[in-house]
């Protein structure tokens, strides 16, 4: 019996992600049916399940990933590059993450998955705030948990602005969130 | 011929509307059937198509009522006003609207009417922010219309938050919205 390694199966994973993200910002969720899933990823129908349950694990493991970028961002060089690299994401990719997500607000398969995907980020960018708050980089008048949901709302508040094609400049978005944040004078 | 008159028309109108919001939060927006429409408004779909040209004219009248109230709310009474308002929307009511908003992206007929829906609401709201910074109620060292953009992502923001189902305090996100925009000392 042949022994795939570790390494080619990461890679087919990995190839089967990128191309399901291109078939979903091209033609939405709905819109990427199996048939666009095989011609973007250029795998069949078989060896792509054979990695992910289905169309929705697909989703989950890419939407996962969208949320591990921006956290791992926040937590290595700050805010601000997380803020920088969200005015630069793709409009399509945001408007099926937005759309999907607020679509399957009700399905409590969906609803765990989801959470499960995002739980050891959930950690990661709570210890980041409570720690830069400790460490007097934040404001210590506001509950550090309020901090890190006012910040979200800026990013994904942003990433609504670019769904809907609206203008906005990151510079001054950064400045008013920094100054919302920082510690008092 | 008997004659209708106005407030006749209107009430229809805003009976079809309140429904039709009803379907959509229930049901989503795919899943308002025409059948379902004429359940929730009271109404035969002669009636209701009598008044809309189809079912994206109502949720296109629906989502600028709700752009409306909200731009109505700042305006009148401020943003505090307006935030809280958010936090008490209809959590399946915003998941349609973000959700059909998102998709929609790329219907250059659904934008072309969205924006039509919108464009009275938007020359009141950027005059409002210009004004309010002209009379020193707003930071004057950040553009006015950075300053409008900025309180609309925390709002949009806030209304994923609700989607979501995750946790937030309004005070603490409008002291932190305020202290952003407010004039700096």
């Amino acid at each position: 019996v042949p022994k795939v390694s570790q390494d080619h199966l990461d890679a087919r994973r990995e190839q089967i992600l990128a191309g399901a993200r291109r078939a979903f910002a091209t033609h939405g969720y709905d819109g990427a049916t199996v048939a666009r899933l095989e011609e973007a990823t250029g795998l069949s129908r078989g060896a792509i399940f054979h990695y992910f349950p289905d169309k929705l694990a697909i989703f989950v493991a890419l939407a996962a990933d969208t949320n591990r970028r921006f956290i791992d961002l926040i937590v290595d060089r700050g805010l601000d590059d997380a803020v920088r690299a969200m005015a630069e994401e793709s409009r399509d990719w945001l408007g099926v993450l937005i759309e999907v997500e607020s679509r399957l607000r009700h399905d409590e398969d969906f609803d765990r998955r989801l959470t499960e995907a995002h739980a050891a980020e959930q950690q990661k960018i709570s210890a980041w705030f409570e720690n830069e708050q400790a460490s007097g980089r934040l404001r210590d008048d506001v509950d550090w948990r309020e901090l890190g949901r006012f910040a979200t709302m800026v990013i994904n508040g942003l990433a609504i602005r670019i769904v809907a094609g609206d203008p906005f400049e990151v510079d001054a978005t950064l400045r008013l969130l920094n100054d919302a944040i920082a510690p008092r004078n």
